[in-house]
Order: structure tokens, then sequence, then C-alpha cells
């Protein structure tokens, strides 16, 4: 389907870096949930380069929702979501646009457009593109919230400095999702934002890990094939620009793990039923069994640096040593993980509106 | 579109462990590709229990291919296949159908089932029902053969015993492929074995890691937005009982990573772009690049162990200990392989045949 | 999607005329529903061949549910019901296999199929593969009719004889539903039967028309664009062969209509809306408005008849007469009765699934 | 998948009637195809009021293209095109809204969006969101016809007046697709007309029938189940607002031919393959024979009048009496040809698309 994520409640997503205006569609959502304007920019904002370790283009990301909302409340029919596009240099990309800079999408969007899609700026690949997902998150969070599922990300790691995980979820996804860097322990913070500035220094650039957590969503939520939680999940959060890789619960761990230290115990109490650990993430057999959904994602390196590197001239066909100019982030681990949030929240609002109805979110 | 795998090429799943029959439906695939029955037997002995290290429970996994192939090739129109459960022991379960196993599928089941869902021997969420899938990809794996594309799978790792990376790909895929266990180095190999005997002996169940590498798929083929080549191939792979991460390419290395050391440098000979790692895993901005696509998957230990664990009585509402009986696998990694295979067979058949036409693989 | 319709309960259907096996995978249904296997039998009879007006091929028809059912009722996983091809006489076949016969499939086959596809007696485009569909519909039918909604279907119009219309909705479908030969009037039945044995007879074949109701489906049910209730039916109807048109409503009669006659009046009583004429066939805007849903549908002239008919033979790429063998139906509109029954149910009961969850039919 | 139509090809719709913008995002495109933005304007044009017999709320309906095309050529990544709502006379309806419009989606839109749908002229219901289906048609028909596939549709039919039927279709397409008022016969464009005015002087409305025919079309394209080239070609029609039936080729004129007649009989001259006659509009078993696509779609009668109609007041839940205010249209068939064809176009391009890839179309 492209450009079109989930099935009952569908986001479709278009623009280009440099482009006119960039976009969203979000159909399918119930009618008369509150669109919260406010919380909307403030989720903008997570997501907005701010100081060293960021872009030096800023926009103003100002959303002008021009359809599905009526007296401050969705309508139930699509909402399409715009943003323009005004701080563009398009002049820095001409002259490179034979240069496939290495780890970009540059060769591959030639191999697959043919040479005429918009190069400027990465195009239809860039990291700006994530604004309107983070508009519709932004819809969507606030809605799931108000039925008592909370969703919240920080990083875990980045290089080799750790953050402490979560732990007491509530207390802290309150507090992450205030921080517009999102690191829970403050020596670890100012460690990362050091190691940030420092690659930013030497023209480098770094990646890192984020930690998702999702309380309050109920039991029986996925399929056993082939849409388990964990493949909606996957489906959506790897078409976030620079991920690589997505591990639920213990992950990539299990591997040095036995059956009895991996199974997580259920216990009964009050008629609830939970599990004593949540190694599983919470989810057994691709479906939720009421515990917090786990999940780590892997956000590799920027690949814009300002070092020399090695490439191809695909109009001279020649192999060529080049540097890339114009703006760009040394690290967006920080800024993606609102990205990570929102998606998160379309994937869950549209299984939970395939199982409880189109209904169920108001 | 729960049990229904795919958009141009699709493949529905059906069955359950102690059923009359299960299958799968593939629709969409080109006419006139020959099946070859030898080879999908020869698949689906990669998936059989073998030794000590699997369940005693064999059956003899004969497909019955009832429409779609005439005369010995597909007629473009849906093949159904078949197998029958011969070797069942139903009795086993029905006693302790009420008791939660840990790490199994049994709680959520109710959760969304109500109750109503075959319980027996994992009923629809067994590791049985992957048998019709090896059949399916037997047919894909070989047709996309014959198109210059191979796929194979090897253990990476099991426990914390490691095997020899993937490096010479045509060879080694070769190697693996015929191999009951998939190991490419000998002393791994009885290493891993070992480990697997022992976790066997002490009632206990190991998990691992895959490596899984696909060469010749041209680039140009995945999308930016949401049908990333990372995001289809996670969204069939996590469906596969028991995967709780993938990666691509160094995937969760990249958080250590500085983008100088990530970015894969292009290069060009006789107008062929390649790059000189492959750090990417084959994929840029979600669209292949022509190189080879690397991924890793963790498979958790096997849920099915002979201690005693702690769980619930869904019946009497009480907390128990229980120990499951029955006939299980203490490590299904080895068998998992050739499922991973399918699964990226089907992933892989269905977007090549979105870009390039429903005609594309015949 | 192929050979899979609907998105939230789907059904796959597979097989050929001569093949080994013929069926239907359907998905997505609620757990706990009863399968009522002679309530099957009963609507597989209803569209079974009986007498001189139709095929002499006549098959036990005897379903086996190999996977999605336990203890009577539904599991909630994918019910596959298959039914064997017993009285086959491919022979007929094999001969005039290059004779394109005029108004059937056989020449589209070969264009879509490049010449692979299963020839014999009409292969996957048989009539006889709509059998799995009757097989699925009945368990929709009679789980739709615990939920208050009734579905039933007369032949409106054969040749020049015309039925009387539906008007007593509830007696009707009731009485409807228990004929073999659907037709309400006892006269109109004779005349009907007695034009489709003389059509026989002169080794001709006759179409007709067929006059749906469905009553009881709530309001609110559909979507504007592009999911119209009158869309996601005509999608549905429109693969039973030889369906060639759909009306919803007053239809085709609205072209000489003014707004002033064609619109239904609301009124309300006891806080319950209602339209004092049903012109729009229950339908405003693509969305139910509660009152009774109608349709009309026609059917063709059956292509198979026992005149000399010109042709090509694709083989010697040559210019024929030719006279088909074998063995058909001179009129097909009463079989297809419970086929047109069996897809609204499926229609409907998807959209129901998709508005109130996948839980609703239960 | 509600808003959303096509499965290679795709057509999200946003936007009401009343609202800032409306819009349609088209994903899915090959790149490099031509965006003639003065070939849009006129197919824009062909669907504005012009006359007596039309709204007198004229938009300027100028197109806003702001993404997925770059120097006058479409990239391959989404296209949005939006249109600003400028003439809207919305205190119109805020007094009336309470007052169900018989014939209109008032009430249905209350029950399926629990009134938080915008009401104000007709809101995500109007007749006006065709307009950037009628721009995305632009495009699609365009690349279309320089493929040599060619669409084209005049008024069969309005009231009893007939216009001549399409017989030399290379001739009468370039015609027809030209003309404002699309009936080829001068003389039964001047009697419609008239019919027209005179149904709004009388505050009535009309309504009739479209005939559509395609060109150029290749053999083999088409499901047999279920997505039928009648099935989707349906589904998409009967989302164009006051479609109320669909019928190819013969259509209900079938209920009284006899096989005998109704076949079309092949022939073969130099290689090819046609049919002496097109009774089955293009179409046999699903898929197209290479012949024109024929179909015909009914048109209901407008359905606001200026006429006193009883309906309900769902504030007062009362009984009532009352006239529509506000500016409305006395036909519009004449406008919806255009949107038929874009419809038609967006159709058979995404079929095109899944058979032969999505780079088919540049």
């Amino acid at each position: 389907m492209k450009n079109v994520l989930g099935n009952s409640i569908t986001v479709t997503l278009f623009g280009e870096s440099h482009g006119a205006e960039i976009g969203a569609v979000i159909d399918g959502l119930a009618p008369g949930i509150e669109v919260d304007l406010d919380f909307m920019r403030k989720q903008l904002n997570l997501r907005k380069p701010h100081g060293k370790i960021s872009t030096q283009r800023v926009e103003t990301d100002e959303p002008h929702i021009v359809s599905g909302v009526f007296e401050g409340k969705t309508t139930g029919t699509p909402i399409c979501i715009l943003f323009e596009n005004n701080n563009t240099k398009s002049k820095d990309y001409s002259k490179t646009k034979d240069l496939m800079r290495p780890g970009h999408a540059d060769y591959t969007a030639i191999e697959k457009y043919h040479g005429f899609a918009d190069y400027r700026g990465g195009g239809h690949f860039s990291g700006r593109i994530t604004t309107p997902i983070v508009a519709v998150g932004a819809v969507l969070i606030d809605a799931l919230k108000k039925k008592g599922i909370h969703i919240g990300t920080h990083i875990k790691q980045c290089g080799t400095i750790k953050d402490t995980p979560f732990t007491n979820y509530e207390e802290e996804l309150a507090k992450v999702n205030d921080l517009i860097f999102p690191v829970l322990d403050e020596k670890a913070a100012e460690e990362i934002h050091a190691y940030m500035e420092a690659a930013a220094n030497e023209g480098d650039s770094v990646g890192g890990i984020l930690e998702t957590v999702v309380t309050g969503i109920p039991a029986g939520v996925g399929e056993p094939w082939f849409d388990t939680m964990e493949s909606m999940l996957a489906h959506g959060i790897f078409s976030v620009p620079a991920v690589k890789g997505i591990e639920f619960g213990k992950g990539f761990a299990f591997a040095e793990m036995k059956g009895s230290e991996a199974n997580d115990p259920f216990e009964i109490e009050d008629g609830k039923v939970t599990t004593k650990t949540n190694n599983n993430g919470g989810i057994n057999g691709g479906i939720t069994n009421g515990m917090p959904i786990l999940f780590n994602t892997v956000i590799k390196p920027t690949p814009s640096i300002y070092k020399a590197q090695e490439t191809v001239n695909m109009d001279t066909k020649e192999n060529v040593t080049f540097q890339i100019q114009g703006r760009h982030d040394p690290a967006i681990i920080h800024r993606a993980r609102v990205v990570v949030d929102s998606i998160t929240a379309i994937v869950i609002s549209d299984m939970l509106a395939l199982r409880y109805g189109t209904d169920w979110l108001r």
C-alpha cells in the first residue's frame, strides 16, 4: 500500500523536503475526538531541531488542518494536516545531485524513480516528512491517553553511554514526554549531549537505541498470523528513516537465555492476570497479554557527515571523492523519539479499531 | 489482513495443530512456474524434527496440492496445499487446558478468542502451522533461484556459541541449504548441538540468532513509506513463532558507530554500482540498492520446558505450580531456519510482482 | 486482492472444476459462532442442479471443515471448507480446448494465464467454484439471522415473465428461502420453468433478474468514499459468474423520475426514523439508513448452448464453426440466487465487523 | 479502506463542501509522467456548473499541486492536489441542520458520525468533493491516452429523451470529450437541456443514464474472483454521489435474451482475435477480452429540490414539512460525466499497474 499505513485507521503521507507543502491524511478516525492544537504544537516542538546537535534549518511547523475537524473535534471523515516548507535552500543541492551520498537514498531513488524524483534535501525520503506523522500522532496519543493507554520513549543508549532503563513507567513516561532531550538520568543526558556535540564538531554523526513502552493496552489485541502485534509495530517503525532494527522484550538477549529464564510466569490477583516478569514485552503469540508493550529501536548514525567520502557520480559514471554541503543533523535519535511514539500510536489505534470497531477511540 | 500475507502475491494460512488438516492458499502467482515436488519435500524435511533435540511427534508432511497446479505447472489461479495431521495425541492437552503455559499463547488466545479456540497442541499458534509456509516457500525459492535470486539462513549464534558469519555467499548458501543442521563451521555445529542436547536433558530449552542473506535482488525495490523492504520483511518474519527481534545490516551495532564508519561508499565499475561495505544490509531509504540483503532474526527459547513453573488456572482462578507434559522441542532455531527463508521468499516475490507485474516470476 | 474478498472478515477461494478439491478459507470470523452443518447442506442443496433445467453433473457437495471449528463452534481462526470433485468427465474438454467458447472465459483465460490454466470444465472460472461460497455464506446467513438480519432473493424476471415483487418481506423471505425454485407466485414459477425447459429443448439458454432484500441492518454502515454499501455489494456480486448489472432501489428507473418522486420522505415514530418509501433501497450517501437494502442483479443467459457457433481455434489460428459438448445448464439464475445471498452475507458481515469490531457477530 | 481507492495506484480523498480546502493524494503513479495543467483545467471545467441548469455556486477550481510533481513531471512519490473553497455561504445551512433532507445523506451521516460531521453544504458527502477526483483523473486520462487507451462518456438518456448511442468510438469520443454538455445528437442535446430547465423552473430535478466506453485496453486484465473488471469499476463508480446502478454490455437487457443471441462470436484476422458483437461489453469471466469496455451508469435525480417535503427534525424529534434553501443543481448528470471518466481512469490504471508493474504507465 506504499504511502498508506493502517487498515481501519489509515495514514497517507505526502510531500518533499523542498516542495511547497507536506502533509498527511488520517482516515477512519472516530468522530467526536477533541483535537488539541496546543498539544500538537508541543509534540511538533519535540521533533524540531534545537541547538548545535541538530540541523540549522528551522521551520515554523505550524499545522494547517484543512478537513475532518469541525468545531474542534474530529468529524469522522478524513483529516488533512498540511505544513508549509519555508526555510529551504534548494541551491545547496542542484550542484551535487549526481553525487550519491553514502548511506542515503539518493542511489536507490534513482533506481526506483528513474531520475524523476525531487532530489532537493532528500525529497520524499527526508526526515522532514516525519513532521505530519507527529501531528497525526499527537491526535492519537491524546485520544489513547483518555482511554488509559500511555506511550513514551527515551534514549536507551547512544554510543556506549546508557540511560537508566524505564522501571517506574507511570512517572517516567510523564517525565520523559515533557523533555526535549529524552534522557531520564541527568548525568547520562549530559554525557550523550556532549558525545553528540563532539561528533558534530568532528563533522561526524552518531546513532543509538530508543526504548519505548506502551502501558494500559488491553489483552487480546493482535493476530497469530500474519498481523502479530510485533509485525504491525515493526512494519510501521521500520519506515522511520534510519531505523535498522527492532526487538521486543528481551529481544536479542534471548539468544543466550534458557526457556526457564525467558518464560514469564503468570499470576492472578483479584481476578486480574499479570506476569511476574515481562521478558516477552507484553506480547505472547503475537497478541497482547495486558502487560506493557516494550520494544527497542536502533537508529543508525545520520548519513550526512562533513567528511570526505568516496562515491559515484551518476552523470559522469565516475568514482569520486566529495564532501556533503548543506545543513544536517549530527544526531537524530532525540528527534526520532517522538516519531517512534507517533507511529506506535497509529499502529495501536488501528489495531484497537479493527478489534473493537471504528467508534472505539471516541 | 490477519491470516493473509502479501499484496500482489498473497498467502492465506489455516489449520490447527490437532485439527484434521492444515494448509495454505497462495494466490497471484504467475502461471507456468514449475512446481518441483521433490524440492518441496526436501524443504519440508529441513523443517521436520530430527533426533533428540526436537519433538518426538513426526508427521509424514506429504503435501497435497488440490488446486492451481496443472500438468506440473502453476496455472495462475490459487494453489491450495494441504497436509494431514496424523500423529496427534490430543489427550495430552485436555487435562491441562486451563493451565496457562508461560511464554505460550494460551492466555492471549483466551483473551482474544474467549475460550473457543482449539487449545490442543497450541492450536492455530502451533509451530506445526509453519509446514504449509515451507511448502509455499519451496515453490517461490525455486522460482526466484531461476531469476538469479538466492536465499539462505544459518544459525549465527546459539547460547554464546557462534558460527562463522556468511562471507562467501554463493558457496555458503549452496552448502547451508543442504544441511539439516544449518551451521557452517563443523566445530560450532557440534558445540551448538551439544548445547541443545544438554538443555533437553535438563528439561530446558534454548534460543538463538539466525543470519539470512538474499543475493541477486535488483536495486529499486521497496518504498520510502510505509512499505520499506525492512518493514515488509519484518512484518512477515515476526509472524514466525518465537521471533522477538530483527535487525538489518549492522543492526543494533549501529548504536556505537559513527556515520563515517556506518556509511557504505558507492563505487562504479563497468557501469555497475555497488557499495564497498554492506553495513546497511542492501537497503537504503527502505529500497534495495542491489547489494545482498542481510538480516538477523532472534528466536527466543522454546517456551515448552519440563521444569516446574508457576502460572494461573483459568478455571479455578488460582495460582498454581505445574509441569508441562507432551512432546516438545528443546530448540527450534534449526527448524525455524527454513521458515524464515520461506517467509523471505514470499515477501520478496510479492514486492517484485508489485513492481514488475504479476507475470514477472515466470 | 484477487481471490480474497473482504477486509475484516475475508474469504479466500480456490479450486478448479475438474481439480482434486475446491474450497474456501474464511478468516476474521468471531469465535463462538455455531456452525449448523444441516443448514449448510440445505443451502448447498439450493445451489445444486435439479431436474432438466440444470446440468446433469451432480456432486454430493458434502462440506469438509478441516480447520477453525472446534466442538461445533467457530474458534476465531481461519475456517477451511473443502469439497471433493468426483463426478468429472474431463475427456469432454481436451478435444475442444483450443476452441474459444463464445461468452465464456476461455479466451480471456488464455490471454491472462498464457495457456497454463486448467481448461477442463471452465477451470477456476466454473460456476462449480461457487459451492464453497455457499458454504461460507451459510455460516454467515445463520449468524446474521441471530442478530435480526435476514437476506433473501427471488427471480424477479426471466425472459419477459415476471414474479410478484417482494412486498411483505418477513413472510416472503421465509418462504422463498425454502424454495428450490425461488419464485413467489406459483403461476409465474410454472411459466418460468416452462420457458427454461423450452430453451433447454432448443439447445439454448436464458437469463434473468434477481431481486434481493436485506432486512434488519442497522443505520450508519458504509462509507461516503470509496467503500459505499453499494460499492462493496457490487464488488462482491459482480464476481458471481454471468452477473452483468446491479441496481439499488429504483435503479435504472431513476432515469425517468423527478427528484420530487425519487426522494424518500423521512418520518419518526416513537423515536425511530424510517422513510415512507424506499426508492433508494436503504442506502443514502453510500450508508445504510436502517430501511431494507434492495437490489436487483441481472444474470446473462448461460453461455453454454448446444447450437452451432462461430469462433476461433487458438491452435490453428483459424475461424471455425463448432458445437459445445458436455453437460451444461440451460439456466442458472435459480441456482445463482443462493450465491447472491451468500456474497451479500459476506459483504455485510465484513462491513459490520469493521464498524462494530471483530466480536460483533457472535 | 474507506477514503482510499485502488491497490497499486491509490487515491485518497479528503475535504468538506465548506471546509478550508479539499483535495486528493494519488500514490503509486509511475515517475516521469507529464502533468498537463491546461488539460487538468479543461477537465475541471467540464465538471463546473454552467448556466441555469446548475448551482450558482461557482468556484475557481484552480488546482494546487503541492507534492509529487517536479519540473512538470510525476516523481513517483505521492501527488497531493489541493483546491480552496471560497464561494461558500455557510449560513444557509446552520438553521436547517436538524432537518433531514430526503434523498440526502444527512440522516445517515448522523447515524454514522453521531452528529459530529460538518453538515454545511453536505460536508464530505458533497458533489464538490468530486473536484479532486477530476484533477487526479486528468493526469491518468492523459497518460492512458498516450498508451492508446481512450475513455469517454455521454448522456445516453435523461427523462425519456435518448441520445444516439456510441457507435463510431474514435470520432465520437474525441467529440464528446470536448463538449461541456455531453450529448452527441444536437437535437437530443437541446431537448435534454430544455427538460432540465423545465425541471429547474418547477423547483424539481432530473436523473439520467450515462454511457461510457473505454477503447484500447489490452486483453487479460481483471480477475475471475473477486476483483473482476466489472467489480472494480462498479466499486469505484458507485462512490460517485447519486449513482444507483451500473450495467456492462447489454446489462439488464440480457434478462430477455437467449444465449444464442447473447454470446459474442470470436473471429481472428491477421492473428488478432476480436468478437463480432460486443454484448458482453469487452469483459468475459471478469477479464478484458480486448474489445472496448462498455457500461451504463444511472444517476438518480438530484435530491435537492425546491418543493415542500416531509421529513424529521432530529433536534425536536418531530415530523415536519420544510423547503430546502441554498444553491443547488436541478441536474448533475452532465457534470457527473467527467467524474465517471475519472474514476474509470483510476480503476483501469490501477489494474494495469497491478498486472504490468508500477512503471507501466510512463
